[in-house]
């Protein structure tokens, strides 16, 4: 270091008394702010500029100045000259006759920046220096501590994004908040969702803030591109810049209309998933891949991946549950569906009857808006109407003439005989008041309680309209099918003395919207859920 | 401050280009170690002594040193002096006859502590006392950077833990990882977990690190203690001495055998869960809470109580996501089970006969080591494996002397005609063989395909003998049922040549386990899975 200053000890002191204090905050700017003025009130200097080095490798920009704008050229000239860890005092030629003293932030490395006073009356190099290194070490550790702020913020931004996310069983509500979260979690250009096809394909599902008009229906062949890797091998890739990775799928880009400079893959991998001692459990697998583009400002990071990853390991897994539950709700309604239409179809008459009541009455439910959980059990509810017909002996069932007093009073028991055989199952008892109430009428002539008006429910309102529709409107062994209009003029006869006005008028919109047809109409329509002696058999 | 030391200049910058270079690091430890051996040298002193203050307020420690171990009555006497911020030179009776320069950490706070210097031969009380603020200062920067740290270390703890809790769908299991994580993340001595009751009262569902030998049925009334207050209030409680809180349910602790002393009581709040369009929504409620007891070392900080909240949010929602999912698997088996037994129930000979044979096979898959889900499959095929007779008319189903070979013709074709009504579902296929092939024999002599050996499934296999012998120790129009010892006699005669052996076997062991019981056996039990023409209606 050069010669000694000539400063007393006790004014000396007063300095780094002062440089205490002021570097007792944790706030940048008011280290900032106090240093400055010391250095510049102490070198009685004009001015002060700090250059720092900025995402860029070999580039600074002034990241704090007082006193001074410097014009770009300034900022180079003095850049350039950062080049020892020694404090010099320089006459630029891009700044004019102003003299500089450059002082470097940190001891044996010039890339950390420098701090440069202009001017200055009584320049005191040695302690100045002093000062500025002081300065670049708190000014470290306050980023240090801003970057551990930043990671526990964004955390707890996950926690928050991993809280939405579990909190839907909706598979294209998850999968879309996974794209959106995602983008906001890493402040990228945009996001995109892969999933695995069956064939091994991985296909675009989804992709954040994708130019409009464009269509999103891109598929990458299996094993290809980034996403290919990423989905086959199971790992977490950044490439800084594709124009450099070999594997980067330019197509995708090119269909997509968008430009990939630079990308985070992550693989969306499902946990292993224990349902409980009864069904075992689900291994892990990776569906699916998602990758984060154009980092806005900077490169990714690892702690970038380890938070993307943390993203798409929950969403997979949240994913994962979601199908499953779906799926057991599916089984339920497809094998109950399966086994009304078996007991209908023991008689040829009635083959389907079951299954066009139940899409009668949820379109009679959708067009009175009732909500998805009302709409659920009158599915369940209109599906199993006529299920109490196991305990009717087929010889009633399938009568050609007309029934005899007895016969009907058996036949009237059926309402009665579904509850008996599913009531006791308390998950269905809300569906299974259409069971029990789909032949009461509102004047009481129905049974088996002969409730009146209100008494009746409204599923049971509903599924009574819709049967006495489906069954107007079809052959019988005693009468053929009513005629479209003939039938739509019966059920508005009935309409306020027997069955309920709103639910006739809703099934007439409902089908004058084309959102339900007879049997007639649908003739020639194969339905999977009708009994269908000739479908081949499994495997 | 007192007088001006006499250093030249030049040896001042000396030690404070020092104390930059010391200043750098980021490690207590080493800036310590640096900082000590500093002003030891700057002083001629011959040890180094830092006080600090701890856990309880107005305590301090000694929380390093050089040179010297103080006895106890030393820490205390020099604990006592640190009064004033300004540096002292004091000869303290519990010191013997040492001479100690008195450092305080901070200007205007004793609180923040001290450095203290023995036997100083050239004290340098100004420079030093710079020295000792400015190590005060890069302190507690070091002290917030661990703090920011150890907040991130623990938010990444709690999603590591969301994602655990997150990959089993099993209610207990989920119960039990809440608790033990509770405890690991926060530090506590132990944690409890409750569940609200139908009736409102709040009942200990498990407690970790409880004594043993205690019975954990604790029960809190509906509103009353802590845990009362946070259930019905929805808020987190955070008590630093529950002796000082009226709402403490000391009752609670006297029956657990435990002594609580700090709690942090969280609601565990489901959220709003949307189980997508056809199902709408399940609203958020508070389904218990979590208690957090006796922090180890320190009080509970509103940090504590974000995380265990955090958690707590995702385990409730988790918790609400496996009961529905639970719910929806529990529906299917019991609808599929009911409508099985309403057509068993058409001949009072075979009433209750799929429901005893599903339990036959069941025990026979235990018995053979079938995994959780084969045995899943085959329940659901036992329970369905007669279900083709819903397409038989009931004239042969329920008649009393034996059949024609045309009728006989007509009832082999329900295996085939169970898979006709329910062999479109492809999640039931699994299940579906074992109602395909249950009439297979390994000798060729079954049908619909004479299949032969290991041609026939497993699960086919396993019913077959469930099947058998259920039939045979059943009454029947046309003889009664044989005694269980004839029964076996039987079926073991069949081993190998019409039934596998190793299942005949297994039946023989799960019947001798008191695991299965023949219907003759089972007499006078009510099965409620049986259709019961007398079971009341609802509601």
């Amino acid at each position: 270091m050069g010669s000694t200053d000539a400063l007393p000890s006790q004014d000396l002191l007063v300095v780094l008394q002062k440089a205490n204090q002021i570097a007792s905050t944790t706030d940048r700017d008011t280290l900032l702010r106090g240093m400055a003025s010391l250095l510049m009130d102490f070198n009685q200097a004009a001015a002060f500029v700090l250059l720092e080095p900025r995402a860029k490798p070999g580039e600074m920009l002034v990241s704090y100045s007082q006193g001074v704008e410097l014009p770009p050229q300034g900022v180079q000239a003095l850049c350039a000259e950062i080049t020892a860890d020694s404090p010099r005092c320089l006459h630029l030629p891009g700044l004019g006759a102003r003299l500089v003293c450059l002082l470097p932030l940190a001891q044996n490395n010039p890339q950390r920046g420098a701090v440069a006073l202009f001017d200055a009356a009584q320049p005191q190099l040695v302690v100045s220096d002093l000062l500025v290194k002081r300065l670049g070490s708190e000014l470290e550790k306050l980023d240090l501590i801003a970057s551990v702020k930043q990671q526990t913020a964004r955390m707890e931004a996950l926690v928050n994004i991993i809280e939405q996310i579990s909190s839907t069983l909706d598979r294209d509500t998850i999968l879309r908040r996974i794209i959106s979260y995602a983008n906001d979690l890493l402040n990228t250009e945009f996001s995109s969702l892969f999933l695995v096809e069956k064939n091994g394909d991985i296909q675009l599902y989804l992709g954040s803030n994708m130019p409009e008009g464009k269509d999103n229906k891109i598929t990458v062949p299996s094993g290809q591109g980034i996403i290919g890797h990423v989905v086959k091998s199971g790992q977490t890739v950044i490439v800084d810049d594709v124009s450099l990775d070999h594997r980067h799928y330019a197509q995708a880009d090119h269909m997509g209309g968008v430009t990939t400079r630079s990308i985070l893959a992550v693989p969306l991998k499902t946990r292993a998933l224990d349902l409980g001692s009864k069904r075992g459990g689900v291994r892990e697998r990776i569906i699916g891949g998602l990758e984060a583009i154009n980092k806005i400002g900077s490169k990714f990071t690892q702690e970038d991946a380890r938070l993307l990853q943390a993203l798409a390991n929950q969403a997979a897994t949240i994913l994962e549950i979601a199908g499953i539950y779906n799926e057991a709700n599916e089984l339920f309604l497809n094998a109950i569906s399966a086994l009304a239409a078996a007991i209908d179809a023991k008689d040829p008459y009635t083959v389907g009857h079951s299954q066009r009541v139940s899409e009668f009455a949820v379109e009679i439910g959708r067009e009175m808006s009732l909500n998805a959980e009302e709409i659920h059990q009158l599915r369940i509810g209109s599906l199993l109407h006529d299920i109490g017909k196991i305990g009717m002996p087929d010889a009633i069932l399938t009568k050609p003439g007309l029934l005899t007093l007895q016969e009907d009073a058996q036949i009237r028991r059926h309402p009665e005989m579904g509850m008996r055989i599913l009531g006791h199952i308390p998950k269905l008892r809300p569906a299974l008041r259409a069971v029990w109430e789909h032949h009461e009428r509102l004047d009481g002539s129905g049974y088996p309680r002969g409730l009146k008006g209100e008494q009746v429910c409204l599923a049971g309102r509903i599924v009574a309209v819709a049967d006495v529709f489906d069954a107007i409107t079809s052959d019988r062994p005693y009468r053929t099918a009513m005629k479209l209009k003939d039938a739509l003029a019966e059920l508005r006869q009935q309409a306020d003395v027997r069955l309920d006005a709103r639910c006739v008028e809703a099934l007439v919109r409902a089908h004058a919207n084309g959102r339900i047809q007879t049997q007639k109409e649908r003739r020639g329509r194969v339905s999977a859920s009708t009994l269908m002696p000739s479908r081949p058999l499994f495997p």
